[in-house]
């Protein structure tokens, strides 16, 4: 193994690993929407005709130049594994247009090493796109042309499949340093042109809100936060990439500046304004799983405290401990609560594929306050229902929902005691979650049921493998 | 697993990972002879009853205030594997004067992560020392009250042992940041009053020369390399840390500045004097799987291009690839070699347990060039001998031999045909093996051969497990 593992084209290192037939393989979606990397290896795969595959991303992203839609079509991918399948892919499948002979699996993020280790996914080929690497494997996101930040999620893929194949467009002289994946793990390395495109790394779910009412939302979770008696010298927090959630970033700094309280860690997916609290010096370490934002992926490399960590270690479901378990604060993105707090993160009532799992469920458990944070009502449908269309955080798991008309607690989650002592002095206007669901209904009529009688197409799984729920086609057959 | 991992003392860490007679455990030795925390552990496992104990450190040392050999006396422990047992002990097995049931096992640092990996070493319990650690079990080397740097040695550890204690003397808040070893794979904690003394990690093997003759078998190292058409900008290097080979690095240091060549990483064990050389621009990067003095304990933490390594990265002989893979030149010291060029690293003349194992063998067979520095007689005891008294790297694996008289090189060597050439033109004095072999007798007078006739009491293994020798007792029974 002393040579280059350097090889001429995607292709040949498809060869090279041997994949065939009915394999599976692996990416992650560091870049998102700005991911050029998948495409071309898909487009390879298929020029070799290889049929069959289960295609398990850490998330399938929508792409700009690529339909992945067309590889389930034709048969090259006929299982699909991820933690959420937004664009044609995700919508096709729920609208009955493209069919898979099995349903396919959305895990949140701390269940997909979880799954790995428990091999009920196993890899047989990765694709780590990486923005530098050397030609034995040691390879990074946070150097190079193109860099993409954390690379957190394939860890869990390097330590694992069974062949790992770098993807590079910055080829750099051996060793590469920082190597957040090395040598040991990695089989092949392909340089290509451009891995991705990181300015495009905040769009798709990573955006900034200019709506006045997310806004309101996001300064309410804000003032939620602040209330708390967690929210004291050396507290934690996760606020995601969500739009409320990336605007109410930029509040809970206000109030930590306000109250003069620095947060000892934030976590998880981490954008531009958690890094301008981190150099305000109000955050001493940012523990960062993915990077949300060009700023956030360039942030790792010249900040002593800005550290890349493996999914596993942010959210993994096995091991001995993780830093969710250390998190006081988690904000939660939702396109549904109901009135039992369980959330839905993936449908909306177009039936469309809305959003991934992400780490939410995991998020949720792991906070002591877990926030969930949407507008009652958006357009004329309903956020605070009486039941979710699809179940992707139990309820038992979620601390309160703040919308713009109130904040409700749930009385079942183990927090609710300090809560509702807390924000009873804070004048923070409480409702019940059954009143946020009437007063959404007064505004939209009650939401005809949406009955989907089709095929089972989607098993949403929860952080411990089991099933919470079964999504299925909007088509009768 | 949300609850705090810290426990009140050594000994109830001990009871809460439920060791009992017979199991395994493991230590690193990065502290060296200024380790204070094994002795703590064996005292509380003595005081516990517990019995029959295989020890498993990466290295035994010398302890200055605890007796290992005493564990043994009293059947605490009853197996060793490690890559040295230096010391009371190490000295006692082969003297006959300590008698373990079974032979001690010695494997260079490449194979342990081979042996643990193949299941050949479980590892119940991993006492890990760490200079600063959270209480949930997130550590490092590179901050605290005593900081020793990379914890290298301890990633197979942390990775595959049953149960992982962390032991510190410096409790931080959470998160530990730099974290080298994660919570993910911590069950306790323990805060003792201190863990080891770094001014101390360099006595032992890691100490500076001022013997006129070592220095000058340095410079002639530094010559060699310097002589080679490899010494080219962006070669890589490895010094390592007996006598000569710290004082080389200072040499090597100087001829690089002379022809203006920088090299793309130093490896392994790192000193002092590495780090000026990073320091000054000529290396750009150090991957560091041990800090053998104070002041390359804390460099990881103020330089990007000084980096913590996995000793599996490092040198292991499984995997997909290790540093050594790369490796140009290997300065390895040595007791003895032979005219085949075995290499003896471990026993002396005098019958005592004169050195360990280490990366040699490791570095021997990854570096392009393996150079093994050594006089030709040490006071009335030849270097040079016809058969080394014990093989612990094989002949194949050694490019030359670099003493006061006289380089030799080894023509079976892969890398024989470009060292006669490049040293050809050098005009440094070349010899044969035998013709050294000779100078040294003439001056010693042939030894007596040492005919060891007692039990089996170590087992040398090579790096793929297999046995290259076994030392026998003095003692004849």
């Amino acid at each position: 193994m002393r040579d280059s593992k350097l090889l001429g084209s995607i292709r040949e290192a498809i060869e090279a690993a041997g994949l065939k037939d009915g394999d599976t393989i692996s990416f992650h979606h560091s870049f998102r929407e700005g991911d050029l990397a998948v495409g071309q290896v898909m487009e390879a795969i298929r020029s070799l005709g290889i049929k069959g595959l289960r295609f398990a991303p850490s998330a399938v992203v929508n792409l700009a130049n690529f339909s992945l839609a067309d590889c389930v079509r034709d048969g090259t991918i006929n299982r699909v594994e991820a933690s959420g399948i937004r664009g044609e892919l995700g919508d096709g499948l729920l609208d009955g247009s493209i069919v898979l002979p099995q349903p396919a699996i959305l895990r949140p993020h701390g269940a997909r090493p979880r799954a790995m280790e428990a091999r009920e996914l196993t890899v047989d080929v990765a694709f780590i796109v990486a923005s530098a690497a050397d030609e034995r494997g040691n390879c990074t996101g946070q150097i190079g042309a193109n860099p993409c930040g954390s690379l957190g999620y394939s860890f869990v893929d390097a330590r694992l499949a069974k062949k790992v194949v770098i993807i590079t467009d910055t080829l750099v002289p051996y060793p590469c340093c920082p190597a957040s994946i090395g040598q040991r793990y990695v089989d092949y390395v392909v340089e290509v042109e451009q891995i991705g495109d990181p300015a495009k790394i905040g769009a798709g779910a990573a955006r900034l809100t200019k709506n006045p009412r997310d806004l309101a939302i996001a300064q309410q979770v804000a003032d939620v936060i602040a209330a708390c008696s967690l929210f004291r010298e050396g507290f934690s927090f996760q606020t995601g990439a969500g739009a409320i959630s990336i605007a109410c970033t930029k509040f809970l700094s206000q109030r930590m500046a306000e109250q003069r309280v620095t947060a000892s860690f934030a976590l998880g997916g981490i954008t531009a304004a958690i890094i301008d609290m981190y150099d305000a010096g109000q955050i001493r370490t940012v523990e960062c799983s993915q990077s949300f934002d060009a700023v956030a992926a360039g942030a790792i490399l010249s900040r002593p405290g800005v550290v890349e960590i493996d999914n596993a270690d942010y959210a993994g479901a096995c091991g001995k401990g993780i830093f969710l378990d250390r998190l006081n604060f988690g904000v939660l993105g939702a396109l549904e609560v109901d009135v039992s707090f369980n959330v839905n993160i993936l449908t909306g009532a177009s039936g469309r594929m809305m959003g991934g799992l992400g780490g939410g469920p995991d998020v949720a458990v792991g906070a002591d306050v877990s926030i969930v944070a949407l507008p009652i009502v958006r357009g004329r449908i309903p956020s605070v229902v009486e039941r979710v269309e699809a179940r992707c955080t139990p309820g038992d798991t979620v601390a309160c929902v703040v919308t713009q008309a109130g904040v409700a607690l749930n009385p079942r989650h183990r927090s609710y005691p300090m809560l509702r002592e807390d924000l009873a002095k804070s004048g923070i206007r409480l409702a019940s979650i059954e009143e946020l669901c009437a007063l959404a209904y007064s505004i939209t009529g009650r939401p005809q049921p949406m009955t989907y009688t089709g095929r089972p197409v989607v098993k949403v799984e929860y952080r411990d493998g089991t099933i919470l729920d079964v999504l299925q086609s909007h088509t009768v057959e």
